[in-house]
């Protein structure tokens, strides 16, 4: 018979990235904190689900909408970087070398899991691009089998309609090590070497 | 400015052994399911924090009092394995080799961090041994410098009484976690253990 603590455990195991081990630990953490404490992290929850929504623009996660991106009129408004994901956006934004604007896809296509064009959010990149005044837009999905397909589908799709489309470098990363480089990687570093 | 994903991150942070990128992660992945989907994992959490307690005889948590394992008359009620945490009663259960009751004591003896004897439920284990025929105490406090100054501690307290003490065998590695251990490790430990 399961008892709550199986259950809270189940849960905790579902989130992703947890094993059964962690999502144990997890739950009799959480049972062993004080009623305030536990009180605080359903609220942080709660709050955050209610309060975090998809910007209407760039489908970015922001608890306002637009988001603070797509409103700052700082930015350069005339390049969007299109991504999977909104971690993708916060990754970049903590690069801190971008000051253009996203477009979120929401995944990338994967007909073996059933992810197809009207899956992601490519409809809303073109009615977008057809409202405003864009020059180039970098396509940073994933390098990965799925991530690639997705770049090569917008990039036609976005070339015949006259626009500029780069793709984010395949290279080495910082710290990385020639040696245990994957083929693919290297062959993408060398062939995208550039002038000293 | 935070963001309510913000405050869900570092909630998440705080839990043990979540760095920062899972706790992020974790806060992305929430926000992201189904309204459903969070009520679900909110009323585990809550349910498990509301419904396990400790039980009044031995501490370990359960949502009965008595827990299943001491109102258990198939259990052989004259031994008690003395733990650190309910995630060692787990642990030693899930081994299978163990029929005794447990008594948990909610940590161990510790100078350093402020944890001393009466931080832990040693008197209750005194009142328990006084109240009750128990012929052994086996004491399986983790192997590392607190569990080990907390099973002399015990072992000297409990042969003054006259009580039959054993301390589960050092097939655990030093400074390991008994709630980490696998299975046949921890039932021989169990079976090989010595007088103290």
């Amino acid at each position: 018979m399961d008892t709550p603590l199986d259950t809270l455990t189940e849960q905790f195991r579902r989130l992703p990235g947890i094993g059964v081990k962690t999502a144990r630990k997890l739950a009799y953490y959480i049972v062993q904190q004080s009623p305030d404490r536990v009180d605080e992290f359903i609220a942080a929850i709660r709050n955050a689900k209610e309060n975090m929504h998809f910007c209407s623009i760039c489908f970015n996660l922001s608890s306002k909408d637009p988001c603070p991106i797509c409103s700052d009129d700082g930015r350069d408004h005339s390049i969007i970087c299109v991504v999977e994901t909104p971690q993708d956006v916060q990754a970049i934004e903590r690069s801190g070398d971008y000051h253009g604007l996203y477009h979120v896809l929401h995944g990338a296509l994967s007909p073996l899991d059933g992810i197809g064009v009207d899956d992601l959010r490519i409809k809303e990149l073109l009615q977008r691009l057809g409202n405003t005044d864009v020059k180039e837009v970098i396509i940073a999905t994933d390098p990965d089998v799925e991530g690639e397909a997705t770049a090569l589908y917008l990039a036609r799709l976005l070339k015949t309609a006259g626009i500029r489309v780069t793709r984010i470098a395949r290279g080495l990363p910082m710290g990385g090590d020639i040696e245990y480089a994957d083929e693919a990687t290297l062959a993408g570093a060398v062939a995208n070497r550039q002038e000293m």
